[in-house]
């Protein structure tokens, strides 16, 4: 199996698939599948019990890795194939240990593969789109004391477990509910390709041809090596880390100049393995995004101290240095962001507008259906199980008027600065937008959760106004728009996925359901413990920094307070950024595909901008080892480069279980690996022996 | 081309050989290099200006490369296959240049390769028997000063580049002479197998068939790889070692307690390939000696400290803690020594007694000549060729003479307190131990230089008196010895391989004598420069502790001095060691080799005492890759772990060139890498940042 490797970004960069689906079905799958006589069983047998406890463990297992790459870079690449395949792994080996018993009652399918699948990624997704990286964990006086502006008591309200659970509960189901009716309009219709899903359907169809079951076997081999690996690295490092700034993390592998720029490989095998699996524009975008920050422009700014801004400063003050790094980074996402919006928008609704036109299917985004003229044996297959298993519309309706009624009750209980007719106003959009991002995404496999989350914190925290705590108003919206956004682009995928192995829509939406119930508590517990577990939690240059958080609070605040509280000349550089980033992606879009790829992404240089760029050396070592090995073994690499990247990712992440467990029985590490400058060093070894 | 694989140790473990010679040739050589009509070159031909700048090269490359090892751990494998590798790919290059140059006026033969491996490994062998980590720097006050005995003025000699380089060349040209005339006895008469010499034969006539050169210039470029992968990880350790106990070096791998106790990886990419080139019992023995030592008793004699020994004594003193390591260490390696002198002179003298009586070939020590009974086609040809050059006895007698007179002059000028008689004597009897070593040698391959050379302590030193400075009477005259012993063995081991590969005596032995030359005056420069380069060279627990240049003074000051400086229950506990290694070996040899190989060296065992286990770990992490490797792939394995090996250890080992350059400069590291116990971080972080 051969399959083209690309990773989509959503305006966050937090991808939800990697291989694209463009891969054109040369034999019908269908009928292969018929040739081994399979039947696909009623809905209700492919959601099995089995795949039900081996989503939850796997859930569990994601939420970690996704709340550790949410908490340090905010950069969360896709983790569907390790999904796939170790959602394959262990139901597979469930069935052979029972069939070897003889008690043996049903054979595993790729139907209920599928639904592990949509299980998992929905619960783990609620990491994400829980806004623990952002708008949620920006609410609370960690960061809000970082933010300097509008850190009074109204617009503060720290993270709990009970509210937060009840929060997600009160939200995620509503995305569901918005998309159910229409997904025969869109998949079967207007037959929008998904590329996220419908790799993901490649994917399972490979594992369960007998060919691709043994391929899957020895990427499941390798997953478990590099995984093994990486959390035993992760093990060691941790010995070295007792106290701030020890360990391999701050390795200045570079030089200490280099480190004190953020220039330093820190030996994160997560990063690595996030690096093999992004692309390597989204690499170099990043590595030339810190160089441009780091490497000239904040060494620039900080040259003007004492004349832009007061030198006496704290260096954590947003009126002083990071001021600038915050705000131009956010006016680099923000003009992404804009440019992207306008963009799907206007090719959604341009789709639309050719769609009712002339009734038939369109090739869009140069990406034209393989199925697209004549209908295949695969397509009517496909087609006929699809519409068999129905999900009424009123039911669908109904789900979402008294889910919002519930909502509009409670959530202004939760956030007092959030009114009724706030949460009312944002529902009666919502569909639409729900809509529009679900039918954007199966276009370009861009999600534009968050942008459609800051059109809310920038509008809902206006209106609120800042006499009556819109900045938290505005993060609370956000929270609430994101959900219904995002998970309505996700069950979309699932549902393609789900049309092209033969799953029952009726039971994908379930998994669907049942994966975000899951995540509403999972996500929310994960985060507790690491928010118990480390001192220092969410502060600038710890282990957990939450970069997003401060950038989603400052969001807020600028849209309540204005430009107030930026320092000199920071708001003319933002508007240069800003209009840098529409301009370079205008680029991007004129030059052809050619060419593109030789220009980075203004979203993902202004990632660096915040956090430094150690971990884009991270990554670009991912991509170099990549290339080399494709140089080496192509074959092999692309083969299983997915696998071991998804390893080293899951590792490490994993580890931050035992290692906060560690944190919260107030198990220190031993040892600290320190990095002193020559003569701090000679200063300490005197002062340790003063002999 | 298979190469059993199996490493001799000589007494102190400086083996000169890796590859068995025992693999019986099935095919005769010589038909197939006749077949493409190979005329071997006269000896003026062999003997070539290039091949001798090439062994310049090299013989400053492994110059540097032992020196290191002399001074870290005294470890010294053999680097025989990388000196004839790195042979034959310089001059086939040059070779190849000049060819498409149209300007070579000679091919490279098979002669000028033996010629060039025989003058490096001549010239290196220096920078071991010369002692600079071992009797001659034994005499420096820097390590008087540690063992605190005997330490007066009369019994010192700081080193020297001109007394060094003189006392060499007076020294190291006698042991040539006195086997000279022997050689047709040794190597025709005796048929001694020289298993060392015959697998370097072997190795190059391998490289001067087509297929052999394929699979050397495949294991040159791994060995180039794993040099500069050796070279540049030593160049990016160096940035981290501003100041003492910083670094990889000192990295406490497994806990800072373990690092207390010397139980530490210590990320030296040299001593892992020393392992892997070791056999597999020599780092296990050394692993045991090291728990042993200071796992086990070390810290049971510690707990004695104040009722043994006077708790206020600093660390180093000998009359603590530090004289149970050195004395019971020295008496296993004497123990060892001794039973393996007795047991290689029985056998010496057992196979003179019957060669003599018998006057025919015998099998000796279960490696029977695989061309004992009939003589083969290569044996007409090689002993035809190997008697076609004659060098007249007479001429060997003058030069023995010669050199004999202007050493007894000139030494005692040299060290005042070693007599011309004392000299006399010894030039008296080392023609006869000379004849037994390399005797000895041709039939076990072991190398007792070292042995004769504390003899040579013991019986000079006592004779010359404590009242004489009988402590430096005895290291020097453990030089003389030791360098006539060593440079007999090294030549008829030349000798050998000449005869297999068609080289002349003549060329062999002027290119021995080229390459001693050479060695004079490289060795002494080389460790010059460690010398003044390194502060704190030769200290104990630095980088550079020469750990038997303490050991060598040592076993003089006890021939002098007797046991009276021992601490209480030392002597005891000596008895028991030297007595445990000459059971151990019995027991080894009584019990066959199918047990011995689970029964540890006492002699390796012994090494780790009173250095420490942290090159052990190294050693065994070698064995472990090579053990996997194997698993894996033998067959890679056994064709390509020595150039990995020789690559490892040449690659740090050339880095302390720069190194040291770098420390003559003033050049220091910028950073130091420090591990520090948890409560002591946050001391260090509270005096650093006081607010």
């Amino acid at each position: 199996m051969e399959v083209e490797r690309s990773t989509k970004k959503d305006d966050d960069l937090n991808s939800t698939a990697t291989r694209d689906g463009s891969t054109e079905e040369e034999v019908s799958v269908e009928r292969i599948f018929e040739a081994s006589h399979e039947v696909p069983p009623p809905w209700q047998n492919q959601l099995t019990i089995r795949a039900l406890i081996v989503s939850f463990i796997l859930s569990i297992l994601f939420t970690f890795v996704v709340m550790k790459l949410n908490l340090t870079t905010g950069i969360v690449p896709s983790l569907n194939i390790s999904a796939g395949l170790l959602g394959f792994f262990f139901v597979k080996t469930w069935t052979k240990i029972l069939n070897k018993a003889g008690i043996l009652k049903q054979p595993f399918t790729r139907q209920e593969n599928t639904v592990i699948q949509t299980c998992v990624v929905a619960s783990s997704g609620i990491a994400f789109s829980g806004g623990f990286g952002s708008y949620l964990f920006g609410m609370s006086d960690v960061v809000a004391k970082q933010s300097a502006e509008a850190n009074t008591a109204m617009n503060i309200k720290n993270p709990h477990l009970g509210w937060m659970i009840g929060f997600l509960f009160i939200v995620s189901f509503l995305g569901l509910f918005s998309v159910v009716p229409l997904r025969k309009v869109m998949i079967i219709d207007f037959k929008l390709t998904y590329p996220s899903g419908t790799a993901t359907a490649h994917l399972i169809n490979s594992f369960h041809t007998p060919q691709g079951a043994k391929l899957a076997k020895k990427q499941v081999r390798a997953l478990g090596k590099f995984f093994s690996f990486s959390f035993l690295w992760g093990f060691f490092q941790w010995f070295f880390t007792s106290g701030d700034n020890c360990g391999f993390a701050n390795f200045p592998t570079f030089g200490l100049k280099a480190y004190k720029n953020k220039f330093y490989f820190d030996f994160s095998a997560t990063y690595v393995g996030v690096g093999m699996i992004c692309p390597y524009l989204i690499n170099i975008s990043l590595l030339v995004g810190s160089i441009l920050s780091w490497g000239v422009m904040w060494p620039l700014i900080d040259a003007q101290k004492g004349k832009w801004y007061s030198a006496e400063l704290s260096t954590s003050s947003l009126h002083g240095l990071q001021g600038y790094r915050v705000f131009i980074g956010i006016a680099m996402i923000l003009g992404d962001g804009l440019y992207n919006f306008v963009k799907v928008l206007g090719s959604t609704i341009f789709g639309l507008y050719k769609q009712f036109k002339n009734r038939e299917v369109l090739p869009v985004n140069d990406r034209s259906s393989p199925n697209a003229v004549t209908i295949s044996y695969d397509d009517k297959r496909r087609t006929e199980l699809f519409l068999k298993d129905r999900i009424p519309s009123w039911a669908a309706v109904t789900g979402y008027v008294v889910m919002a009624i519930i909502s509009i009750i409670t959530v202004p209980h939760i956030f007092t600065q959030l009114k009724w007719y706030h949460i009312l106003t944002m529902y009666i959009i919502a569909p639409v937008l729900a809509f529009c991002n679900a039918y954007g995404c199966g276009l370009t496999d861009w999600s534009l959760a968050s942008t459609y989350g800051k059109l809310a914190i920038f509008t809902i925290g206006a209106w609120a106004g800042a006499a009556n705590g819109g900045v938290l108003a505005g993060l609370a919206a956000c929270g609430v728009m994101m959900n219904i956004v995002s998970t309505a682009s996700d069950l979309m995928q699932d549902f393609k996925t789900g049309y092209m192995t033969l799953a029952s829509p009726r039971s994908m939406f379930l998994s669907q359901a049942i994966g975000t119930a899951m995540g509403c508590v999972i996500s929310p517990c994960v985060f507790w413990l690491f928010y118990k577990a480390f001192d220092d939690f969410g502060k600038t240059g710890t282990a957990y920094p939450a970069p997003y958080a401060l950038v989603y609070r400052n969001m807020s605040i600028l849209g309540v307070e204005g430009f107030s509280a930026l320092p000199k000349h920071c708001l003319m550089l933002c508007y240069i950024f800003f209009a840098a980033a529409v301009i370079v992606n205008g680029i991007r879009d004129g030059v052809g595909s050619k060419w593109a790829r030789f220009i980075p992404l203004p979203m993902a240089m202004a990632i660096p901008f915040y956090i430094g760029g150690y971990f884009t050396i991270d990554m670009c070592v991912g991509s170099l080892i990549l290339f080399i090995w494709r140089k080496l073994n192509k074959q092999k690499a692309d083969a299983y480069s997915s696998a071991v990247a998804s390893g080293l990712i899951c590792g490490e992440g994993i580890w931050t279980l035992p290692s906060s467990i560690l944190a919260l029985a107030g198990v220190k590490p031993p040892i600290c690996m320190k990095f002193l400058s020559g003569s701090t060093n000679v200063k300490v070894d005197s002062f340790l022996n003063p002999s």
